[in-house]
């Protein structure tokens, strides 16, 4: 379904930016906000981005010098008979997975460290935003995590719950976010880039109906943008994506690659950013137990999915020629960051943590003027996978 | 005003598109189509161009083997008392203007030649794009010329006579653009970055209504994006904007400076991507004739505001740390093109012929995480006349 979730987590870096109700629009539900998901949600959630730009208003963030324990909220802790709350277990995992990526990042580099940057905002929340940048084997690697508290326009929850436009006027909904995402681009054109991102949404109960139900979803994927197929690393890549999925629900990995097809689409050229993996958004119609179990075996997949091709492609030789097509590949994967990507055309129209934002984009990229990959030529043969998405197992 | 030009006669390279009625949105009129001209029309004509986009489809090009002649359809030769259309000179203006600019181009580079596409649409129209790439001066240069015929939702133009609701319903309203664009980027970073645009359209009386005035406007401007500033080149270039200007009325200069500061404004990072020059749009509250002739001063009078600067930065010597700033700044421009400029977005969206769209995109581009220059070197110098706008004249 398309909600506000599709935008206040979104799918570049972090989840950069406060909704407040002060300029809330008058048009604003998203009003199949807590309706049953539609699998394809990028095409109808378009207007309700846009009334969202309108309504949102970032606070700008303050640097900090230290890692806090936490950036939830006191009294956020308490889940249900005596569990901890699901916003408690989701920022641990973020926080724990963006560690042992970034281990492995380095481990995997040789060279290069991670930069951090600590920040939060006056109303709460907060992230950590980790970059490691002209290293021995990525040439931009980010990952960052963050945690938002914001308040909802009140007609998406009313919508949601279906009252009568007669009803008396709920106040504005607060709610919660948090999330992970990464961009990882490496320097030789052998070795992939990987985008991955989790993140899980919630509203509390309004004010005046504190009995009201809790709304929540998650949402997230892990997808592959190579410059050259070797059959097996993407093979090896989905085969994982797959076995994640396959642990919950067999329809997962089928629903979810589609999706992932569909979403990473630079629709001016008809093609695909790269070879996919999975994408889901807005998920709430199975046990929350469950799906906070999935995303986190879904971070974790991270590093089995991807540091092996890595180890594959580092160090192969590469031409000058193939060096460019990388690049060519690069500015592919800036035009859709920049034109279509729902979270960073949100947070840079509201005033999110730019430098966050676009830390998604590489270090170089490159932009020729018609260029046409000889037909039958490795270049050639991405390009027809990007164009014509293929199932790899 | 925020009109139909602003999007169908964009700014960066060729107006890629033809508007169609089939899909016209029963939101559709740009109520404001014919008023007198605002000077910031940026901010508000987003919702006009929101459903220009919906109600826009665009015929795709046909390659032609050879120029022809004229782009024009046959009958659009006459203006009134013998004197050539306003399209017929219009015409020329550019497509001598495209030869003049590409002759001077190549004479300066001396080593690339510029490689010409020519291509027409069914719905009559066509455009000449010619890029040089990788030259010894310059490493992207692209000059573009196009024609649109096109059909305008009949309500833009009800609203426009101010005509009422309950008056029978016009037939759709055709509509010609004509337009020059080009950006040009030096491999030197000491060689600045110029891109210029001059467009003309004009809409028919509807079918039923014969004796109905044509419409019509102007659009254009010319801006320098240097990565480092010397202020000689500054002020030359700026000085040949005003004398062009000058020669037509004395408010033009100060007028179409801030509105070109105001245009080319990078708003997720509050600069704007270069040091400005002059943008006008929706022209139409002068004598025809002399905005023509205005319009064709400013496109003859690229070459000595830009050919002089290049000459004396082309061989310079340079740093590595000097070039990556430049590319740093080509980032910006990428970011500028694809978030907000109108042409750019207008034609991703609806279709237009992408390979001259994006030919305004540089070859060679860079982004680096929170790159920050050191208070009072040369790069800070750039940023901050990019941040606050000077008068360099």
């Amino acid at each position: 379904m398309p909600c506000i979730s599709s935008v206040t987590a979104p799918s570049y870096a972090v989840i950069p930016f406060t909704l407040t109700s002060s300029k809330s629009s008058p048009n604003f539900p998203p009003t199949k906000i807590f309706t049953k998901q539609n699998p394809k949600p990028l095409l109808q959630s378009k207007s309700h981005r846009r009334v969202l730009v309108k309504a949102t208003v970032i606070e700008k963030e303050t640097p900090e010098a230290e890692r806090p324990d936490t950036f939830l909220r006191g009294g956020d802790g308490d889940g249900d008979g005596g569990v901890s709350s699901v916003r408690v277990r989701f920022e641990k995992m973020i926080r724990e997975a963006q560690d042992s990526v970034c281990n492995a990042i380095e481990a995997a580099d040789g060279g290069g460290k991670f930069r951090e940057d600590v920040w939060s905002r006056p109303g709460g929340g907060g992230g950590i935003s980790r970059v490691l940048q002209d290293g021995d084997v990525w040439e931009k690697a980010g990952v960052n995590v963050s945690v938002v508290y914001g308040q909802m326009p009140p007609d998406a929850y009313r919508a949601a719950k279906g009252a009568s436009s007669t009803d008396q006027k709920p106040g504005p909904i607060p709610f919660f976010a948090a999330g992970i995402s990464s961009v990882l681009h490496p320097k030789n054109p052998f070795a992939p880039t990987l985008h991955f991102n989790y993140r899980y949404f919630e509203t509390d109960a309004p004010k005046d109906a504190p009995g009201a139900p809790r709304q929540w979803w998650f949402g997230g994927g892990t997808d592959l943008t190579p410059a050259y197929i070797f059959e097996e690393d993407v093979k090896h890549f989905h085969s994982i994506q797959k076995q994640t999925c396959d642990k919950f629900d067999p329809t997962f990995y089928p629903r979810f690659k589609k999706w992932c097809d569909d979403y990473f689409y630079i629709k001016h050229r008809d093609e695909r950013r790269g070879l996919g993996g999975i994408f889901f958004d807005d998920l709430n119609d199975y046990d929350q137990e469950m799906l906070l179990s999935f995303a986190t075996e879904c971070a974790n997949s991270v590093i089995p999915a991807y540091i092996p091709i890595i180890e594959k492609r580092k160090d192969l030789p590469f031409t000058e020629h193939q060096k460019a097509w990388q690049q060519l590949r690069r500015g592919r994967y800036v035009e859709f960051n920049l034109v279509y990507d729902r979270g960073t055309t949100f947070g840079l129209k509201t005033g999110g943590r730019i430098e966050s934002i676009l830390v998604s984009l590489p270090l170089t990229s490159r932009w020729e003027y018609d260029h046409k990959p000889e037909v039958g030529s490795e270049e050639w043969k991405l390009l027809d996978a990007c164009i014509n998405p293929k199932e790899w197992i």
